[in-house]
């Protein structure tokens, strides 16, 4: 008979009957963070057991190709495996840990696990920003746990402080560095004048970059990221395609050299925002320029931070490092002895919270500021030709620079927040005027 | 008969068997912070009842005080009692939250409801800090859920990152701004040029201080903090007595012009270290000086941050207002849905982790740094002499530095890392040297 869901079970709160055996684990995936994740599992044994209860042991590592020399210190070479499925299926198997990345296999072996009870650590960003739902499903059905806190800017604690610590408060706002590789980037490109190829190349030098840098500088990681921080802040579903994303290939070096003339700074943004009243959810990623004095533009090299605004706590900032082997298993580490407790007790952590049922704000209504710069004649008329295009399109503008004279001169215009469609066909509206010769920077500028 | 501990239960599961009547939460206290937490719970009931399953609702209010008036939005004035232990213990309370502060009635209150195998949300960092043992021990026995992130920190979510995410790794270090007050003063100090007593006078009437300033100025409640966060970080018992505390009232507007000279700024920082090796950890509460590059430096106002070093995440850093009536509410509430999801499905949080019983070192083992401004005579043989005091003592001189010259001579010397009871003897043999005037300023300095 099961028991009353009201009252601890006298096995939890007397501590008798638990199991003592170890609990064993199944790692999918051993590059740079399945590596890490083993050889930390072996170190930190004993730390790990007097924290769960019972040790916890490697049943087995799925990898793709079993000929590539592994060398994980402590690790039995005979526990490697080609056949996942087979690893997540065995009865021996208590708990899965996934950190091969991609949709399949990556969904089918998840789903697999969860559908035979065993709980999940996912570090799997784009899989959850696109079919969480699914995951969810099937993780509430088998009474299992789904955790993926290594998912989203590696190790710094955000997801479980936004699912947990913040669920009695309304979040308004999350505004966040997401992606490292970017913003190292668009560092570089800060403090030593290179442009994007440049130090795209120095990334990929350090390792900061991978030799196809297509998820990173195109935003399809920080854009899965936004998609997960809007579901878990807004309490709603929010998959990758509903973000609005930019990338950051089309920053110029001029581009930086405009926001350092405005004492800012150029970084790849996540933003998301709900309006309550409306029921709608927006999450965008773009570059965007940010003021020095801002604490999101100290943020350096490939580190991340995320700003959660919420209606009593305020502003809250989480910084650290946003991956990387080491930072990224601290992350699932912790992910997996919270899974690896609640089944010594037969517990289980939140599950999804979707029940406010938003609807997505397409980007166009979003309300944003524009910075741009145009190259114009230098003639009489001028300003007032090109205030009358914003005017037209009800966008306020709230300064105007003119540097330089003759065949040099440069309008900078800052805009007060206006619609984002409304300031696109306001650029648009500007690039046709013939005695604008280069619209030469568009970029959005955010400032609080 | 008890099921087994290691599958979840069908209730759980499928979701079936449900209580769908409301809990009923008993709230002791109705200060700042217990007002906010009653009238959010009726402004956001909706989403509140969302997030748990059921309507979260007051069964009553504990206050000391029947007859002052007491305005809190939506709240029936007959929920107010005098008879806080007869809440607690009616038949009909669920769950009990405790936001009166001190040691009692606080303790025998809590230990009232944990013994009726009710969870708590506390947010009694001083209870927490002396007896912490104690609470853990009784909701162990009786199955129940003891919260406090609102301890430490108001609505930083510091104390489940601590004790949930970053489980699996080792943290070696914690180090912040954990008292909002002091933190208020002495940026006023810095900024204005202020003495201790006018800053904290300007504190009082913005409502920073309280009028009895003590347990702020003095770094009793920052003791008390740092012993909850070295207790969780290291997995061990630490009680506020095993805290070095040193306060910021005898910090003079001297002080701080010296650290502004070396582009520091002077804070008062808590520091917790383990020391795996020797099993000993340490906590203590002082000012120090840290350059201005430092992201501390930046923390403002009454803001609060914490930077936490682990082995494998690396350096992280928690940013947010660390006091306050909705901050703290809303750490609070979060409390309250996590121990309210888990009555609902007859689950349990973590609980007291201390197996690594760590002993206390004391301070004057710790390696810190100095920095001493000494008055001297400025004749010949005094740099000498001084650099012999430090060599006895054997400690190492990272800079000297000689301002103005004849009766205004001043050294200004910053060491390197050397215990502390070496550091304080050689200010103790400084001070009586016939050609040292007076030793105006003695600062630890952080650095790192």
């Amino acid at each position: 008979m099961p028991r009353s869901p009201m009252r601890a079970a006298p096995t939890e709160a007397m501590g008798f009957a638990m199991r003592t055996e170890p609990l064993k684990v199944a790692l999918l995936g051993c590059g740079v963070v399945g590596s890490e994740v083993a050889r930390l599992m072996t170190a930190n044994a004993a730390d790990l057991a007097a924290r769960v209860g019972v040790p916890l042991e490697l049943a087995g590592i799925a990898v793709r190709r079993p000929n590539r020399q592994r060398e994980v210190p402590g690790v039995a070479p005979e526990l490697f495996t080609t056949d996942a499925e087979a690893l997540v299926k065995r009865d021996d198997v208590d708990l899965v840990i996934e950190v091969i990345g991609g949709i399949e296999p990556s969904r089918a072996l998840i789903l697999a696990a969860l559908e035979s009870g065993k709980s999940v650590v996912s570090a799997n960003k784009a899989l959850l920003a696109e079919d969480g739902a699914t995951l969810y499903q099937a993780a509430e059905k088998h009474g299992a746990d789904l955790y993926y806190e290594a998912a989203v800017a590696g190790a710094i604690p955000l997801l479980r402080p936004l699912r947990e610590s913040l669920v009695g408060d309304r979040v308004s706002r999350v505004l966040g560095i997401v992606n490292g590789t970017t913003n190292f980037i668009l560092d570089r490109m800060d403090t030593t004048g290179a442009g994007f190829t440049e130090a795209l190349e120095e990334a990929t030098s350090l390792g900061y970059a991978e030799a196809d840098p297509t998820a990173d500088v195109e935003g399809f990681d920080a854009a899965a990221k936004a998609a997960i921080l809007a579901g878990l802040a807004f309490h709603t579903r929010v998959t990758a395609s509903d973000v609005h994303r930019e990338g950051i290939t089309e920053v110029t070096a001029a581009d930086i050299a405009s926001a350092r003339a405005m004492n800012s700074v150029v970084k790849l943004l996540a933003i998301c925002e709900v309006d309550p009243v409306a029921g709608k959810v927006s999450a965008r990623v773009h570059p965007a320029m940010i003021p020095r004095s801002h604490p999101l533009a100290g943020v350096r090299e490939a580190y991340n931070a995320v700003f959660i605004e919420s209606e009593s706590a305020g502003q809250l900032m989480f910084y650290g490092p946003g991956a990387g082997g080491s930072p990224t298993a601290s992350a699932v580490l912790g992910d997996l002895v919270a899974i690896a407790r609640n089944k010594m007790t037969g517990r289980r952590g939140p599950g999804e919270s979707a029940y406010a049922g938003l609807t997505v704000r397409p980007v166009g209504e979003a309300r944003t500021r524009y910075h741009i710069s145009l190259d114009v004649d230098d003639k009489p008329g001028v300003l007032s030709a090109v205030a009358g295009i914003f005017a037209e399109q009800d966008v306020s503008i709230a300064t105007v620079r003119q540097s330089g004279r003759g065949p040099d001169a440069t309008l900078v215009i800052v805009t007060h927040l206006a619609p984002d469609a409304a300031l696109t066909a306001t650029v648009a509206r500007l690039r046709a005027l013939d005695f604008v010769r280069d619209v030469s920077s568009v970029m959005r500028v955010e400032s609080e």
